[in-house]
């Protein structure tokens, strides 16, 4: 908008937090791809296979998507907030359509394989972080989104969208941790303590999105990086205060 | 301190979420207890029994008391810093005493019936959560209890203690959650799918740890809550900020 201005900068640190979640998030995805692929004969749909959409489409969709939706306030800060907010309503909106065909999946392998659903620990809060995150979303849709909502009821929604918003995401890792364990001790409950290399390689992406979570984390609650308004934004916000104000004087 | 003044209030709220935070806490000891007894026999030292003590010292220690430690700041909001601060170091120095024996408890187990250590998912996140927060506890009473540390090494220090001690409230109850897992697949694999009483019991312990790490998650981060200085303190620290000023005009 300011041409002939420098193109503004970001806070140091910012960019290299950023990279290295980018880059635990794809070893996450490659992980996975590996495991699968390598120990448990590779993801097919309408198969014996099926089953391992499941975990391929959860850390996609519940963990990398999703946390890379609540970075884009950080990494797109200079960006108008219209379109960052659009994108962060996208991002979430395409990771609770992935995990809803990773819930699919393993709910039709059941039944094909004749096993009960949802009496696990796993199952019990992995729907529980599904369900409040399509909630959380419609709620975010509703309050920010559209049109309709007060700028005063906005600002009392926001922080409580941001806490259940980061809760939501360290409840998916946890949901993950403890499917990795569940499929272990299903699979390879025999052999997983003599530390067989598919142990390690699970055990492993385990940490990986712990790490991944950590890391998103710290950029998320950084005080020094969390976005300032843009000039234009500041001047306007100010125009919707004084509005806001002077129709409730007592406020 | 003022003689003759009213006593000091609590912010609206604030009391309320931490009188249920104690009562899930409580719930949660009981909880473990009744799955421990009435389900696996009890606890007992110097028996086939000494597994159960892991559990039931780790949801002691690295859940309840850690996660009262924390909320110390908020609760004694009106107590000199000083005492609240000893506080804080002493909840937190007794869960490490008490984890340190429910991993003995394991150990000592696992060498009686030899079965190996630290081959599963379980075993690597909470080993590292253990000694992270006992290497964080250290960190803590080296930069905040003992003098020696300056203004403002604390001032940068600070921030990250905080960051960094949520972290590992979480880790510890997603490692107990691993744990729960763990333990229903080694000793109910064949009912657990047939939402057998136990079942149902150990997964609703889990959905109670989270819920306690949600309580004190949003009793921590709600910005209204935080402690704020009395004012002898604040004149204190002014008087600090002086003299550290002073001492490098250039900062």
């Amino acid at each position: 908008a300011m041409d002939g201005a420098p193109p503004p900068t970001s806070p140091t640190g910012l960019s290299a937090y950023v990279a290295v979640s980018q880059l635990l998030g794809l070893t996450l995805l490659a992980t996975t791809g590996a495991w699968l692929g390598r120990y448990r004969g590779g993801v097919a749909w309408h198969s014996p296979l099926q089953f391992n959409a499941h975990p391929l489409c959860m850390v996609l969709g519940m963990v990398f998507l999703q946390g890379d939706a609540l970075l884009v306030y950080r990494v797109f800060r200079h960006e108008a907030k219209r379109s960052t907010k659009a994108l962060h309503a996208l991002l979430h909106g395409l990771a609770l359509v992935i995990a809803l065909v990773g819930i699919i999946a393993v709910f039709e392998s059941h039944r094909t394989k004749g096993i009960p659903n949802m009496y696990s620990l796993h199952s019990w809060c992995g729907m529980a972080t599904f369900v409040l995150y399509l909630l959380q979303w419609f709620l975010g849709c509703g309050f920010f989104l559209f049109p309709g909502a007060s700028f005063s009821l906005r600002g009392w929604y926001k922080p409580q969208h941001i806490f259940f918003g980061i809760t939501l995401f360290i409840l998916s890792i946890t949901s993950c941790l403890l499917g990795i364990t569940e499929m272990l001790l299903f699979k390879i409950s025999d052999s997983y303590s003599h530390f067989v290399p598919e142990g390690i390689l699970a055990n492993t992406l385990g940490v990986l999105l712990v790490a991944f979570g950590l890391v998103v984390g710290y950029v998320l609650t950084r005080e020094e990086w969390k976005r300032l308004p843009l000039a234009e934004e500041l001047a306007l916000s100010m125009d919707f205060k004084t509005l806001t104000e002077s129709e409730s004087p007592g406020g």
